[in-house]
């Protein structure tokens, strides 16, 4: 692996008066902000303050689309047509891009949220339509995902550049996918095991997997969600723990 | 006057499966589309259709920026604060912009719907706050609105182009206002009264009140709206009685 | 079969400013009126003005319950978790209830929408979930669906009463069930067709199926889409023929 | 005064994955609950449980009508034309009376939310429709207000029972209206203070303004707010103080 991993957060999802994690304190420790675009989180005035503090402290900011689901926040897979999907991400990644420009920054790169990132990991013709909401919007943006899924591979096909990522603080299935949010071990908690599975990740490039096998995860970014209680704590552990390693943290998008 | 004048309509007034007005005929009649941005109507496919249609006919895309009200249809004015609103209208800016650029076109100018138009004619700090927003995007955007309103004097101090509209089928009072829509004259109806009153405009920089008194209208572009019954009669009828008057068309903005 | 037999239509699926179908000349021809409470269309000033007309007309009010999504008239599957479902339920049908109580009438039965529809002819932990709210609110009242349906079985098991409808105006696949809407066969358009085929299902209690079988369709309601071009026509035709055929027309519910 | 006031605090103020307020301990402090009904906060999950929560402690159950208004919480006056409101206000009651007697419980009272409840105060149409909502549902219910409000006038006029509350955690004008929230002197933020603004109110009927004069406060009911910082410690604070003040605490509503 190289000595250079990229450490990113869900930022910016609260909606009006609702906050959902510590923005300002995130921004101090993550290098990429994926950054709620209104559908599942994330109004205006939220997104402009995230942008504008992500600006601040040289954080990338990716727009982070969603199906069209504010009571669920996301968390729930829409079938929704391929044709209208993609209008949906490109309306909100375009969104985020021009806020994030009135800020001085600009959108880096493209992650989905929640039941749409699931989806992607294999249902090809959602993954088909986030990809060409950014291909129609910017054909140098990156992707973010899971290694082997169908977001990526449809965004490699496509020319677009495919990023993995690997999840510090989720459970793994043996075949490298995420343990689902409703079973167990679907979240590790443990701030020193968070860690030490980050620091796993950028140096040997693999993940034990809740059955305890090993398993691959060449990643160039780790997430760390904002969400979770002690988020910020987690997010500390995992930069000291890696800095601990020799490993660099930059964000993986110029 | 000079010999050239615009005419807008408001189109993607739409949402999902419902639809409000006849877009593909309107854009064989309109040199400007004032297009929904999704807050008072227009999901994301809509938006796209409308743009698609818009760059394919040469007619100008318009951002229609609203109050955040599907319910309403953006015709009840809201008290929001005015840095929320400008967060509101840059996000609606920005998207469809994006949409537009997609479609090989681009935002060029934009205009307030429904109540935030009637609030920004006297509403010096939500007229700021549009004007805030469009600076914010893209400074050389034209504003449009109605002559004397609080939104053209703010948009000219803020170094933007204000661009004078009147209404062929609004009524008018004395002192050059919009005669409300609940209350009787709002609307004219009749389609050659339509269109001598666009030509009276386009010709001689003035209206007819509904006291019957001659009230200044110069005007660089000339609305017709697109969810009236008989909608698009009106907009040709509009059309053919300025080409009759030797009024050429074409949009104010480039 | 039994000489009477129920005519029911969605009604009310509109949202703010727009229309869909004619309300009120359905009215006029069925005798039970699905109305939308809020979640993929109708608000509340619509569902007063339903309620307000089916009172007068003597016509059943049922509570056409939904997933939450405006943005895709409900017909795209959802996958909420079934105790979230059951909450979603719940709120529509005391909703649309109270509407219909401070016009004179109440809610008779529960008939679900869109994709909530076609999910809950085999998915049991939503058809559950749709149980759960009737039962909650009033379980003296009856539920419709599609003979066989996941949601008739669980209505049932529930102590609910379980009504059996066809569909005039969908194709059926050989088994009984519903031609999706995006495949070809999914709608019979020509009024004398669905008005043979409702009279074979309230006669003969059979449905000509896509591929020309004989499908069961013991029904005790016939439905008639609201939204449909010509719908008020095709209601119209179903009525008179069934009328023709000697059969009478009345709601399933007291 | 007598012996015995109410004690009322929002409540069910979150939505979706969002929470405000920590409505758990503050069931086990107030006598009245004011349950946000899904158009300012409130999704039907939170409302169920807020409402089972209420029917374990003995809690009266209150609907928290609002204008529909997520993005800005309910606080953002909205013209909506009065027939409408009062629609709205039919389905939110309707719908939250549903579920609270789902849970063994029901809706004993009315009281607007946000700015709902600022323009009652004044705009006599608003209130109205409000009150039309009441009397449409259930005349029974009593109507929960500022002293001397519009609200409460008009609901006394058309039959309902008006009930006078204070709000110990509010700035009071000399005239006996609150300080608007955006002012210098809108929260009082001392416990201590709060308790003795409460036991103020329940003893002599008194409150003393931002200028040090002495209003007018004879109120059945005090409400301390559930979305304030130390909410619970203030509203557990006002419960003691009163007791020890010898003042019983109990809803106001049967």
């Amino acid at each position: 692996m190289s000595g250079t991993v990229d450490l990113n957060a869900d930022l910016g999802e609260g909606f009006g008066v609702w906050r959902l994690g510590d923005d300002e304190a995130l921004l101090g420790v993550v290098t990429s902000a994926n950054v709620a675009c209104g559908f599942h989180a994330g109004d205006p005035t939220t997104m402009r303050r995230v942008c504008a503090g992500a600006a601040r402290a040289g954080v990338a900011v990716g727009a982070q689309v969603s199906y069209r689901d504010l009571a669920g926040f996301g968390r729930r897979f829409i079938d929704v047509a391929p044709a209208e999907l993609a209008d949906d991400v490109l309306y909100q990644l375009a969104a985020l891009d021009g806020i994030a420009r009135a800020e001085g920054t600009r959108v880096r790169y493209v992650k989905p949220h929640g039941a749409l990132y699931n989806a992607t990991g294999t249902h090809t013709e959602q993954a088909r339509a986030v990809v060409d909401a950014v291909v129609a919007h910017d054909p140098a943006l990156p992707v973010l995902g899971l290694p082997g899924s169908a977001l990526l591979r449809t965004a490699e096909a496509a020319g677009l550049r495919p990023v993995a990522e690997g999840f510090a603080d989720r459970g793994y299935t043996p075949d490298g996918g995420l343990v689902r949010r409703r079973e167990p071990g679907a979240l590790v908690h443990e701030p020193a095991e968070v860690a030490q599975r980050a620091v796993r990740m950028a140096v040997e490039g693999t993940v034990l997997a809740v059955d305890g096998s090993v398993v691959p995860a060449a990643v160039e970014s780790i997430c760390v969600h904002g969400d979770t209680p002690g988020a910020v704590e987690l997010a500390r552990a995992v930069r000291t723990a890696l800095a601990g390693a020799g490993v660099a943290l930059g964000p993986f998008a110029g």
